[in-house]
């Protein structure tokens, strides 16, 4: 029975094995989709603790802690982090086949050199271990980046921002990674929630265009898009709860826009053509501006409300919808693609059992000389472990080439999540052993090597420009 | 080319063999949830042979004898029970990969002794065998509960049952297993159904409390519920066709109930409407006196209706429904959340397509320092098999603390099921050893025990407050 | 690293690998449905080159291509079939994990001898090889079908189709295989689309009675299938985009017929109850002229317009719909089964999602004494695939008899992809390999030469009354 972090974790093959660290282990990172705070990175926060790191703001850990009937003093609440660590320490042993499990294993390992499973008999240990360890070595968000070999990292920010974070980490030219932004304008697609109308102010006022109609409204997301593309970033981003094509004319979408914006209510036929309309237009605004389109698509939110109301919204109550057909989001890569717009897109279906619908999807819309168009994104949230990633290359990627995959990402809000990376490389590489083992591929290393490469790096740096 | 049943049955690797040995094959087996008859129980009825024991009730023989092409006579029609055994025992070794298989090879060996594979050349052999050691031996219900180690057992009952069978029972003073009654009011449930307004007056005369309206079909119910915990239950199930989660006031829900009371046509809404504020009324009920609330959503009951006018209902013609969305449900664990009275609660989705999205809806739902307190239930009815416990393992077990877990039960009509738990340990064991095997954990053989107990036993025994 | 064609290909344990040798290997193909053109078989037309028969009309290698970046010209485009044949060898080994890459090795292996990959650097190689040999060895349609040991093939053919190449080819009494039509009634189907008046009239035509009304449609479309079956054939197909019961009187569906004939607008329940009461009225059909009904269901069709318009429809731009729910099929077999004219029933479910919940309702319609009487078709289209195959094994072999299938079909337009059921064998016999090595099944060796072939032989034959 091991009881230490082994180095063939999910190298199930000889042949993946090798594979790993012949051609994958050393690969640099491109993470284009993530949740860091940009203030952090630049003032290289020097985190108190590892509870601190660890349960600061990970809703993963916090919703298992919940499971396990933990006093929410323990997990949200006023208890400190070391208590937190400790607390979250006793369950970890019980979290067999949670990506929690595997993700710890490794955030110990590549950071801290631990490689002995931890429980509630060596939490106290291995907290103290930590803090000292965070402290002398000095592992704060830029170390971590660079321990992992981190290029590019793109954080998530709405178009109103400032960037005055992305500004004054400049461009990597200090040596560390480059620290894109990403636009995600979701705050002008919920049309029917109640900040809408103060938000359009506050976009009208960052972008010098007043806002007073829908056209307004996108030129002043175009003022933006612009600004963000100056700092090399071609990422966009939309987290789409449900979505149902309504086809409009610029009539339509124009006159919803003015209720939403008087703060009147709209009924759901007004919300979806409101929300095909918008993505329309962003969609031609990327496909223009050379930006990808990243769809994240079937979040279900603030599905415990009352949750909500006493911890706070993404704190763990959000939850995975079923609602959307693949007919509404085919619905918009078609009206873009007949206009001679559609830009690159990721597609990113929260429920597993979309998976091979949207890669099926992604297949048709594919074409124009352009490689890897449309796509399916990284596994994604509930998504993002062992058995989500191989049945996304197993499911996935029988339907649509696979090698064209633009890779992982963490889409996390911590800075030691990068070992997501490790995994889904892992997870690749004893795929594609087992694939060979079974006589499905025998194209030879040169042709595996290039695979695994562009998968796991060149693809993204091809796709993005980067 | 093995021909005898093995004892390594689906133990596919070391680790997972050992732990099988060592911790899970003498667990203890509380079944929560089954169809049993209370009265064949009471009376330990002897059967005549296995042609009784296996084809009197069991609808999943039925099916596949269906689909092979047989004459109904020898399914459910007049031929006698050693034909029928004769005509099942013929088209066995044609029903490899169906559970079927290995249920009945378990139940030949653990029952009967048996490891040769049953087929059309040694029925009759096998008929006259078991016959004669079901007669010498005793193989009552009791008996056949004893020897697999069963503790407690669950049944389903109707709020207006009078108990009498458990009543007769005792509270397992007498040596056997506890048999304790479940509390199912789907007959009130169902409002659109012709049987409604004569069922309601049987809960009145039951209850002793005359229904007139809703308000009074709440009170009568929890009286019942009142009734059905002084013998130490804490079970309720529910049987859910589709749900469609309407919030009603408690004007709209009273005026739905009077019309289905006086026998008036409901529109689809105000059957939704009425199933949506009778599961909140009876979450609440479950809440306040500490009852589990079991959902099994998901059945397209009388799929074949010339097959259930000219067999029966329940005889093998239901079929699963995909319509009911994660939505639904969530808006009653949400409503029952926001006032405060979720209590415990299982789900089962019957739809396989929907473990992942109900494994992610229940995460979302626990808290306030109860443990487990919404989890996926045991892998229900179609998804009992090899495969879908393994599927619910890996794909839930990744969304959700897969050791929280209350484990198996059979949901059987039948006194030979138990070895279905027998399967779910196996199944559970060699995901275990291969999740060992892979370096996916590492915590070792002590926590592994704990878990294993735990999921097998001790967390159904902390759960209900057996 | 092997770097050759494996004859151990997918067959990843002993067991598996010894029944395919003994049992599988050598049993000849009945392809029960595929798109073959009949003049082709009929001249025995002989193709160019490996780039004509690969690339002439082969929309999965387009997909990928597309997907790759590839201009249209050396996909549908201008470029003559060398230069496409060398585009497409140069992505080839990219492909991995598509079942493109077994398909291509397999067919370059079993008709060219050739067991080296295929990549740019000897594409121009395997060009000139293999263009001297399709010339010099006479590589036909006709030669495939012997080197592959094709029995029986059923083309897809129109109600209003002559058959005269069927006429032409005979009943295989020149040696070769027996080449039977299969009746494809879509162009009846499809009542909102603006060629249905049109073909109603050459329908009329063919059929030489004049179409009025819908109990006209129906007698000339039985005059046709009665046509049909005295070549022998027992084969009927529908492809249904999507489909949503409603049940309607003769009144109705004759009003709507009506309605569609004079070309005017259908709303949407009207087009569904018309397809309702036409796949009614076909079932009835099949059963008495003793038919077997195949339900081709959820696609979406022409998902991408501007390809459809720019390239042609069936070029790769179709996706996979989601959004038929089983109740709707359920809705046609209930009504079917209530009449008493419920035909043998093949259901194919293109989201691979459905397919337990449609493997289950096929169980729930069984009956009759009738042997396999509806069950689910063969892994089809985008699930035609080693990953597909085994889903449906695993998945649904659990939900119904898998020993019953009728086996594989191309489904194809290519005369060289017989490897197709080669590739299933291999997955099913390392499936039933895996299961007995598990000890999962213990019946033995003669049982399992049975199930092995009637899976890919027998079930077939008898199924179709060949």
């Amino acid at each position: 029975m091991p009881d230490r972090f082994s180095e063939d974790l999910l190298l199930a093959n000889q042949t993946g094995k090798r594979l790993y660290r012949e051609y994958a282990e050393r690969l640099p990172i491109i993470d284009f989709h993530c949740h860091l705070l940009p203030r952090e990175i630049r003032e290289n926060r020097v985190f108190a603790d590892l509870g601190e790191m660890w349960l600061g703001r990970d809703h993963y850990k916090w919703r298992v802690m919940r499971a396990f009937g933990i006093d929410e003093k323990y997990i949200t609440g006023a208890a400190d982090y070391r208590e937190k660590f400790l607390a979250f320490a006793k369950i970890l042993p019980e979290l067999i086949g949670n990506p929690l499990y595997v993700w710890c294993a490794l955030e110990l390992k590549r950071y801290f050199g631990i490689d002995e499973p931890l429980a509630a008999g060596n939490a106290e240990d291995v907290y103290w271990h930590t803090r000292e360890m965070i402290a002398r070595e000095n592992i704060t968000p830029r170390r971590c980046m660079e321990k992992s070999g981190v290029e590019i990292v793109c954080t998530t920010d709405d178009p109103a921002d400032s960037l005055e974070h992305h500004i004054a980490l400049g461009n990597g030219e200090s040596g560390g990674p480059r620290v894109l932004p990403a636009f995600r304008p979701d705050k002008s697609l919920y049309c029917e929630k109640p900040h809408f109308p103060a938000y359009v102010a506050e976009l009208g006022k960052a972008s010098g265009i007043p806002i007073r109609d829908f056209v307004d409204l996108v030129a002043a997301l175009e003022k933006r898009l612009i600004f963000f593309k100056s700092f090399g970033t071609t990422v966009s981003d939309a987290g789409i709860e449900d979505f149902d094509w309504h086809a409009a004319t610029a009539e339509e979408s124009g006159a919803i826009f003015k209720k939403a914006l008087a703060g009147q209510p709209l009924d759901p036929t007004e919300i979806a053509t409101y929300r095909s309309a918008f993505m329309a237009e962003m969609g031609g605004l990327y496909f223009r501006h050379g930006f990808v389109m990243q769809l994240h698509v079937g979040t279900y939110q603030d599905a415990n409300r009352r949750g909500v109301r006493e911890v706070g919204a993404a704190c763990g109550f959000d939850c995975t919808d079923d609602s959307t057909t693949v007919r509404s989001i085919g619905g918009l890569l078609n009206r873009l693609n007949d206009a001679g717009t559609l830009p690159k897109t990721l597609l990113y279906p929260l429920d597993p059992c979309r998976l091979e619908t949207f890669a099926i999807l992604a297949g048709g819309f594919c074409g124009g000389g352009r490689r890897g168009l449309v796509q399916l994104g990284a596994p994604w949230w509930f998504n993002d472990q062992p058995y989500g990633i191989l049945r996304q290359f197993e499911a996935a990627g029988t339907l649509y080439p696979a090698a064209l995959s633009v890779g992982m990402i963490t889409d996390s809000r911590s800075f030691l999540s990068y070992p997501r990376h490790e995994l889904y490389r892992r997870v690749l590489c004893a795929w594609l052993g087992s694939l060979v083992e079974k006589g499905e591929y025998f194209s030879g290393e040169k042709a595996l090597k290039t695979i695994i490469e562009n998968m796991c790096y060149n693809n993204a740096k091809t796709f993005f420009g980067f």
